[in-house]
Parts: C-alpha cells; structure tokens; sequence
C-alpha cells in the first residue's frame, strides 16, 4: 500500500544528509517509462510561498508530469532567488537522473524555513535515490519514510475502484504533516498516484474536490504554510478510455482519491505534535455550508476549547462563546452542544445530564463536539487536537 | 487614581459571596447626585450575548445612566431568559438603594458561563455596596478590586485634559481582564468616569475612537467574548458648556480617553494569563490600515509565533508565513522583519545578524516584532503574549 500500488510507478527514498540526524529526506516517485503523465496538483495559498511551490507551479501548467522529487529537513522557504534556482536545480539533477524533461519533474521541500539548500547533499542525493527506485511495496514505504520531518509513523494509504460498466483502477498515496495546528517544521506534503487513465483538466477536478473536504478539513486550513503541496499522477496503465470530467468514472475517481486523501489526513490529525486527543467538531443546521465551516474553525482554532479536551473539561460555554464571535449566524438560544453524544447545552442553557457518564466520554481519546445551530441545512466537519503542554515543548525552539 | 478622580462619582466594592474564595466580587460606580449623565458604552460584538450585555443595551437606548453595577465569579452567560431576569432584578436592587430609575442602571458580570447567578448572595450584597459607596481614592480601589477574576492585580488609570481655552478635566477609568487571549474567567470590562459635560452622541463618538487604538488592538479582538463591555459616564462636574463633536475639546476628550484605556490595556496585558512575554507586532508599509490590522492580528494570534517568543526563538520564517496566510495583500521578497530593533529579515531572506545581541534582546520581558511590508501607508500595532506552559495549566480545567 503507497504510491507504488498502482501500476505505472515507481519510488525509492534516501538519506543524503540534509537532517544533521541521518536519517532519510530525499524521496522520489516517477513514472516506470519515465514518460510524463497527466498531473494536478493543489498548492498552498499562502502569499508567501517557498521556492519549490513557485518552481512546480511553473512546470506543471501543461498538466503533465513525469516525477516528483521530495527533500526533508529545510523548506527551501523565504530564499528569494538563490532559493528557486536550488529548486530548478533539483529538477534538472533528477531530470538528468532519470532522463526525462526538467519541465516534467515536480519539487517538493519541507523543513525549516530560512536557510539555504545545502545542495552539495543534494548533488550527490538525486543520483542515489534515482537508483533505488522500484515499483515493490518497500520502495513506496522508503519514499514515504524520506518525506517526513517531526511525523512519528509513516503515512501511507490505497483504494480501488470499481466503476459499474468501466474498468478498475487503484489510488495510492504518502503524506507527511505532524501537527494540524501548523506545523512546526513547515508543512503538509502529499503524493497520490493511480493507474487510472485521467484528461489532465478532469483530474485537477477531482483533486480539488477530494482535498476540500479531506486535507481542507484539517484545521485550520490545510492549505497555509509555506510549502503545503498535494499532488496527483495519473499514469493510465489500466489501458481504458481517459476519465472526464462526467459520469460514473470520475464520480469512482473522486470517492477514491477522497478516500485515500481522508485516510492520509486522519493519520496527520492522529500523528499531531504533542497532542493528547484526536478531535473533530460537527457544526450543523447553519444557515449554508460555508457559515458552517466558518463556525466549525473558530471552535477548532479556540486555544481554550483545545486547553479544556486536554483537561477532560466539556466546557461548552467556550464553544458556545466561539460560535458566537465566528461571524457565522447563531440564535446563541437554539443552539444544542454535545460531547461524544451527550447533550450538555440545550437552547443556549446548561443541560441537566449523567455527570459521570460525561466524565467517562471525555477520558476517550476521540472527542466528538456536535454543535446544531438550527438554522438551516449548512453542515461542516472540522477536525482538531487539544492543547498540551507537550504542544508548547514541541514548539518553543527550532533546534 | 480610578473612577472616582473626577468630581461627581462615587464607588465602592465589597464580598457578597459569589466566589466562593470570599474575596470581593461586587462592585458598583455611581453619580454622587444619582441623577443620570450622559453615558456611553461598547459592546462585544459576539452573537452569544450575555444576560448583562442585553439589559446594559437596552437601559443605555436613552445615552444616559446614574449607575454601574458589576458582579464577578459569574458571567451570567448562557443562562436564557432567567438569566436576563437575575440581571434586571440586579438593576432594580441597585436604583432601590440608590434612589435612582432602574432604567438608569447599567450591569456587568464576569466568570463562568453557564451556571445562574446565586441571586440570594446579591440580593444581600448589592444594598451592602450601595452603603459603602463613596468619592475618596480607597473607595475607588475597592471597586476596581471587586471586579475582578484571574487578574492578579487591581488595573486603574487617570488623566487630565487642558483644551487650549478651554475647561479642563479629568478622566479616571478602571479594567478587570486578565488574558487577552480570550479569557478564562470570560471578559474584560471596562468603566470610564469624567468630570468634562459631554453630548451623549459625542460621548460615543469619542469612547468608540479610544477604544479601536487600544482594547481593540488586544489580541484577538477585545471584543469577542460573551460580556466584554467599556462604559463611559461624563458628570459634568466641572461646569462648562457640553463637549459636541467638534473643535478642540472634543480632542481633548479623544485623547485623555484614549489615554486611560492604553494605560488599562497594557496592564491587562501585562497580567496575561500564564504569560512571560509583553509582545507587540507593529506591521508597517501595508497598502491599508486595515490590511495592516489583519496582518498584525495574523501574527499575534500564531500560536507558533507565541511558542517561539516562550523559547526566545527568533524564528521570523513562522512570521512571514503567518503574514503570507493572513488575507492582506503581500510581496514575501519586500518584507522586513525585525525583532526589538535587530533586522533578521530583508527583503524575504534572512539577514546576517550580531547573534549575541539578538539572543540578548530575546532575552527581555519586552519583544517588539517590526513587519515593514513595503506596499503602502497601513500601519498597525497589535499587543499580544507568548503560549506558555501556564497558560495550559491555567486553561485546561475550570475547576
């Protein structure tokens, strides 16, 4: 299971010595043929964005490509010039490596943002993990140990597809982001690939789609550090028609990335730097679904509603006040609150309710807060972690 | 120096047995005459108003009030119709023992959402303060004193205006608000006393362009909590002819105003909860003031950048990040950063620096992080703290 279960592709991952620690942080997936295939991908949004977003950007707007390299350890963020020529650089090296196009490889870095590349690792990295690669489940495990920073396990994920009347196919995908609450070693990275046979404008579609309800609803945004990249390669190897952007194929192609993207992003939300509590919030009955996800946010980003999970404390009157100040519409008294299904605020009051059944719910790990503002049929979910003080530990210093 | 430096208020404070610690929780401002002034007040903007917020909206539709009355260790938030009953059976206590119209008579509370108010404990108490009232220093401290919750001190200010051929006067003022990242014990609440005679429209006028400069420029916003209030009463002892929006005096009201409440600001945060930083963000050089607001409050609100301040982490790659998500419009490679005057960021990339100095200057109680954006005139400043282990502590339980 990874991006190496679909047919077509092949990864390796490496150690090239940009972590002072020696353990792996140069991956590679590129297509078996080296022929480049149609490729989407969803960038950060942020304005401020690192050297390898700008350069993969650039060659991916004939929505085609062949590989992607993926560098851990530093972000080759805020490095200005110098720092997209390392990028462009790292592609020519794996262009050269691999013999393909530069215009067809794609860039990915993650780590701390600032510093130079130290490029001398990476000369002589490109070539070594170029040389690894195989389409064996233990390379695809190799590239999705190399991707990671402060992750604790690797994150990996498959599903297939079986559309009525067509042929099946598979996605297979990696992922590295420990810690929901931005991370501190920059960003979200993610590959997904299939063998699917996709038009390039069919499958950017169904990215967006599948990461706007699965990464999009890690909070706050997955979508705002520096680097945040996911990427999707349809290399066709199962030999049918190519997908649209109509009928029953792409709607398989959407619930199967969207299953393998929802699988990836619960194994980040699980992975969560310092965290103690796996946590989602259920805004519904808002007025229309976007008040809904802007009313589910503002609980999750609450830095009191994630101190009192830590604490074990359904402190609804938090949750309550978050609502209240989302921008989203509340009538604060037909609001209904509950935690793990049992309802401690009912019309914006205090709910009588088992004191030691709540007491048991909350010790779980996973805390569900459903919030029902009775207003219309606006529903988002949003997941979060609590608090901690290992949170402020993990955080308080870069080295 | 409080609400009873200017002529014609009385105050006082006194335990009526809300908090169950027995310190003071009951405190209460008057005109010395208890006829109603002109008065003026702001309010939080959160949809899930408290109980005191409605009955203060309602009794201050005329511009005029006599009175304040402000019990702490409650919100009286989330509490519903009973709620909004318990805290106009507190307005009409307060003007039977003061001889003054319940209309006249404005209410704060601050604590705990979600729980009534133990209306016995007032009913008791709030005759005892109205008999302790008076116009002498001592009394003034005992009612900033009686307003407060996790404060760990009493936050008071005064100043005095000389409008060029004009009368002067004085403005005295008293806070409670003790984590300016939303507040364990629920609010911050403000009243402003003065002896100038002001029109009530160019009482509001002024109290509004105070507040924007100063409470507002907390982190996040001080006005989002369910009870957040700013009151500000003009007496009129001082005899002249009212204050209208115009012309110098109106200045000077503007002024001493905005005067006491950066004063009671600074102390709020500076009694942040859990805090060992008094940070500042001044972002400058954005195309609007209000871009420049949304980029500093981007900052000040990271919870990374609020860890690396706890560690003396200058890790200005976690600003410009936050600046580039913030929605204001940037150039990442014409920023500046700079921390406590050292410039660790030019033009997006980062700039060699004296280490010791920097490590010196991170070192203090006091960090100022300086964002020149280069774009424009919008200039902001935002106040906020670092993300501490006791701040964890201090917010994971309520108990």
């Amino acid at each position: 299971m990874s991006v190496t279960a679909p047919g077509g592709f092949e990864a390796g991952g490496v150690a090239c010595g940009i972590k002072p620690s020696g353990v792996p942080d140069l991956a590679l997936v590129a297509t078996v043929d080296r022929r480049p295939v149609p490729a989407a991908a969803v960038f950060t949004t942020n304005l401020a964005q690192a050297a390898p977003v700008a350069v993969s950007r650039k060659h991916l707007r004939d929505g085609h490509a062949a590989a992607v390299v993926l560098s851990s350890g530093n972000a080759n963020a805020a490095t200005g010039e110098p720092g997209r020529a390392d990028a462009r650089r790292m592609c020519e090296m794996t262009a050269a490596a691999l013999g393909c196009e530069t215009a067809d490889v794609l860039v990915c870095s993650t780590g701390l943002i600032g510093m130079p590349l130290p490029m001398a690792a990476l000369e002589a990295g490109i070539p070594k993990v170029a040389a690894v690669l195989g389409s064996d489940e233990a390379s695809g495990h190799a590239a999705a140990e190399a991707m990671l920073t402060t992750d604790t396990v690797r994150k990996e994920a498959i599903a297939s597809a079986e559309p009525a009347g067509g042929t099946s196919f598979t996605v297979g995908g990696m992922a590295k982001g420990a810690a929901m609450l931005a991370p501190a070693m920059a960003t979200m990275l993610a590959v997904l690939t299939t063998d699917a046979a996709v038009e390039p404008l069919a499958l950017h579609r169904a990215l967006d789609l599948a990461v706007s309800d699965t990464f999009n609803a890690l909070l706050v945004d997955g979508c705002t550090s520096t680097n945040d990249t996911v990427i999707a390669l349809a290399g066709g190897a199962v030999g049918h028609a190519p997908i649209d952007s109509e009928g029953g194929a792409f709607h398989a192609l959407v619930a199967s990335l969207t299953e393998v993207c929802d699988e990836l992003a619960t194994a980040m939300a699980a992975d969560a730097e310092g965290a103690t509590k796996l946590a989602r919030v259920v805004v519904r009955g808002a007025r229309s679904a976007e008040e809904a996800r802007r009313a589910a946010r503002a609980v999750a980003g609450s830095q009191l509603v994630q101190c009192s999970l830590y604490g074990n404390d359904p402190y609804w009157g938090r949750v309550l006040s978050e609502l209240g100040a989302s921008g989203s519409f509340i009538a604060p008294e037909r609001v209904d609150i509950s935690y793990n299904g049992i309802v401690v605020c009912r019309n914006g009051v205090a709910m009588p309710h088992d004191e030691l059944a709540l007491e048991s719910a909350m010790a779980r790990r996973e805390i569900e807060i459903v919030c029902d503002l009775h207003q219309g049929m606006g529903r988002a979910t949003v997941r979060f972690t609590d608090l901690t003080h290992a949170y402020v530990d993990e955080n308080m210093g870069t080295s």
